[in-house]
Parts: structure tokens; sequence; C-alpha cells
């Protein structure tokens, strides 16, 4: 085999832990690389305003991923756009395998974080792009003065439905509970808004329409009662789905990949930050701290070798 | 015993983690006030830049600080100066003893952070503050164009030696192992750096002076062999000690908090975030990630009494 080029560090996905783990691991002289499937930011980009990341008040999720993208790029991050598809090894090294070649590393971050979990009933697959929609930053704008159902009850979805009320007519919240999870000063927002009318104990069925939505039947967890509710556009918030198909380690129910204390995977030499792992809590700043520590174990594991 | 008000939530200590804890338990709408023993900021307050905080690039840790405590106080956080003496409990409820008066609260985030550790040498007591220092951004000022020694060589000690060249005249760094424990880019800078002669294997035997610090014996740990380095400042970065001794619970082996990754103590109702508990890295980034933790464990427990 021809001599290929080996990396130190190979970090997959370019949300706020992988630049994190960029910045540190750049700082460490780490001879590294990031790639990314589609575009720098992860889900905090499309977030309309993050308010609760210290040090940067009250900023789009575009622009504070922004301001990390260029930190790391100051210190001379080179990202790659690829997809990773599977993770091999080859001697002492791991192969990452993508759509656009292959590469050779010593170590792997992964950051490749979180996507919606879909509702899987019938009409949301064939209305998905046509009135069903995952994120309302991006596609609220299209459902100006229009109704709309939010489904979901944690703090994703509430945040939305409030963000929603500035564009739409009016907001129908779906919630399978009688209580709301999410942070206590969204809650208190969503039920003082007129614009949100609450439809508790209760799940969306299907998603009616022709060629676009036109509403969406609902059924009530209680009495098992049906009703239909007219929207033409339909934001589902219900929980999320770790990106970690490409990789074979341990994994906890929902799929999510188990670390230790230092972020370290059952796999020698490969780490996991953020959305992607079984953390507690997932926020930009808990991605953050896990990208610091990942870069450190990397850099330890990688001196060790 | 008469009516008292009882807090939702107590964090002691206004660095990094303390400040977190507070924007995110503010948010979540519990009634909580912050207990700090002398200046908002913590250790990160004593940093002349800070690079490696995702978001906010090359920034005094004085101004990084002022923006988290600005931040926090725009939820309506309050703090109160007073130094807590002891924990103890009352009822159900946790009682903060402090000089300033006693607080019951049904939780508490300990944030309290640590304080450099002493050579515990002769001269190092008698000569604080008349030449022995424990922080080159506070004191360097005061040795412009002299002599001094650092003592150490983990990522503070060599940070704070390429501060002090800016300064001083020359920076003797004396560090009992043969090699640097610092970031990669911080070793690669010092040791490129004509104002700084290494003294390897060395240990600092003694502090040496009449009205003020004149210099020290250093030994070398290889030979036993004494010698002398004539300096008018001492500095030392020598590892930290956590700020703990109010709180009676588990600790390792260094008096850290033992913490879960909840930020869980091994007390009922009591977190604790940062540099004070048993972490793997001590960072403004990594205190972020805990404090946010916390403050969400603090919610769910307060929720559940």
């Amino acid at each position: 085999m021809s001599e290929k080029k080996v990396f130190d560090l190979i970090i997959i996905g370019g949300g706020p832990g992988g630049l994190t783990a960029a910045i540190y691991g750049l700082r460490a002289k780490l001879n590294l690389i990031m790639l990314e499937k589609t575009g720098i930011g992860g889900q905090i980009a499309l977030s309309d305003i993050v308010e609760n990341y210290p040090g940067v008040p009250s900023v789009s999720g575009i622009d504070l991923i922004a301001r990390f993208e260029e930190q790391a790029k100051s210190f001379g991050l080179e990202i790659k756009f690829a997809e990773v598809e599977e993770i091999g090894s080859e001697d002492n090294l791991k192969l990452v395998k993508t759509g656009s070649g292959d590469f050779l590393t010593k170590s792997i971050i992964i950051a490749s974080g979180a996507k919606p979990r879909r509702l899987d009933v019938p009409g949301e697959t064939e209305f998905t792009g046509r009135g069903v929609s995952y994120c309302a930053t991006c596609d609220g704008f299209f459902f100006r003065d229009k109704e709309v159902i939010v489904v979901g009850g944690g703090d994703t979805a509430v945040k939305e439905a409030l963000f929603l009320t500035k564009l739409v007519k009016n907001v129908s919240l779906v919630h399978r509970r009688d209580a709301l999870r999410a942070e206590k000063i969204h809650q208190e927002q969503a039920l003082a808004n007129p614009k949100i009318k609450f439809h508790w104990n209760s799940v969306l069925q299907e998603v009616k329409g022709e060629k676009k939505v036109n509403g969406a039947v609902i059924k009530d967890v209680n009495t098992g009662e049906l009703s239909e509710i007219a929207a033409e556009g339909i934001f589902v918030f219900v929980g999320i789905l770790p990106n970690a198909d490409f990789i074979d380690c341990e994994k906890d129910s929902g799929g999510f990949i188990k670390t230790d204390k230092h972020m370290k995977t059952s796999l020698d030499g490969v780490f996991a930050v953020g959305d992607v792992r079984d953390t507690v809590l997932r926020q930009v700043a808990t991605s953050v701290g896990d990208g610091a520590i990942a870069a450190f174990s990397a850099q330890d594991y990688v001196d060790s070798l």
C-alpha cells in the first residue's frame, strides 16, 4: 500500500463540541482535520436565539457558531465536507471511510450530534417539506398569518412555539402529557401567550392534506376520542436521535454513545462529545465542556502511542 | 423560632461555574442567591488573557467574567459578599452559616473553586507579599526589569512565565521534572523564549532575603547539589487546593469534592461544579458545562421535594 498521510486526530462533526475540541486540539499542536457532513454549526445553527451560553448574551445560533468557527480557524482549523460512512482499522490506526475518500488517524472525536425524531404517522413523510417541518427557524416564515400545529412539550417545542407566535396566526400545541417539560421561563411565557392553544394529553395521529398539509387528526390519550385541527403547517419537536450509525461501539438504549468522564468510548482512541453521547444535558455549554475534555484525552492518547 | 426566608438554591462562589449555574437557575425560575467570599470571578479573573473559551476569542479573564456577571444579573442575580463557614441542616433544609448571617435553602451548588498550593519551604510565608507571589498578573508589574524565579512546569506556570517575560529582565524556571506539562503551544513558546532559563530536575529549597526577597536556594533532585539564584521575585505555580473546608462530604485524596455526572455530591441536594470538584480538567469551558448541569439537577431536586 502507498504511503498515506496519518492524522493525530479526526473530529467528526462541526457543532459546538467539535469546534471546541478543534480549538483545544490545535492549541495542543495535534495534526488534525474536521469532517463535516453538511454545514458547520449542528443543531444550534437552527436556533433563532441563544440566551444561556455564558459570555455571549442573546445571540442567534448562526452568529454564535460563526464565532466558534472563526476562533478555531485562527488556530489553523481545516474543515473537509464529507459524510463518514464507516470507521475501520488499519494496523494500529483508525480508517475513517467517507464518500469523498478515506482518512487514516491515530484518534477520533465523534461530535456528530443528533437529529429530530419523527412521529412515524401516516402523511408525515409524504408532506415533509410541504407543511411538515422540524425547524421553525428554517420554515416558520412560510406560515405567516396561518394556523400551525406544534407537536411536543419539551424545551425545544415550547421555544419554537413561542418563536412561531411572532409570525403565525395561531399555534395549536399538541402534547401527550398534561404539563410542559420546558425551562420554567419558557413555560410561563407560553402559558401566558394568547396565540398558543394547548391540546393536553393528545397525540398527533395523522397528517391530512392534498397537495399540501391542511390539518391533522389528534387523539386524546385518556378517552381515545379523535378530533381534527385545521392547519397549514405542522412542526414536530418530539426528541432527538443520535447521528451514530457509522460507529460500532457501546451505546445506550436510545443509541447514544456511552462515554466515561474522560469522554472515552468503548473503543481505544475514540472519544465522543455533545449531543451524540449519553450526556445528562444537551446544551452548547455542556458540549463545550465535553469538547475541551475530549481534546485533552485525545492528546494523552496520541502521546501514549 | 421566627419565620426565615427559604431559598430554593444557594450558589457558593462567583466564578465561571457559579455564574453559569446562576444563569440556568434563574431562567428555571429558582429563587436563588449567590454567596461570594471576596470578589466575583474566581481564579480566571487573575488571568492575563484567555484564548480558549469558545465564542469569546482573546479576552482578559476580568473582561470575560464581567460578561458572565452582567448576563447573570440580566436574569436578576443577587450577590451577597459573605464567607461560608459551615453547612448544617435544619428540619429538611440546609443551613448555610456565614460571617454575615445564616441562610436557609432547599439546595446548594458549591462553586467555591480552588487556591494556589504553597511550597512550604523556609522563607515562603515570611516573604509572601515581599517578593513571593502566586499571581503574575497581579504582581508582575512590581518586578519590571528585575530577575525573577518561576516555580512549576504545568500550564499555569508556563503561561505565567511567558507573561512575565514581557515585564521582567529574566525568568529562571525551576521545575522538578525534566519536561514541561503545559499545553504544547505554551511549551514551544517558552522553550523558544530567550528570556527564560530552565532549571530542570530542581526544587526550590529556601527563600532568601532580608526585608525583601533577594534570591533562593535550589536543589538538583538527582545529585542533591545545592545552588543559589539571585532574584527579587519568586512566583509559585505548583498546583491548586480546593476551597472545600466548610463542607463535610465525600472527597478525593486531594480534598476535591466527589461528584457524579449530575454534579451530585454525597449529600442530598448538594451539588458541586468546576475547580472544587474532582473534575478531569479545570478550564472555564468545563466549569460552564458543570454549572449548566448542576442547575438542572438542583431544579429537579427542588421540584421533587
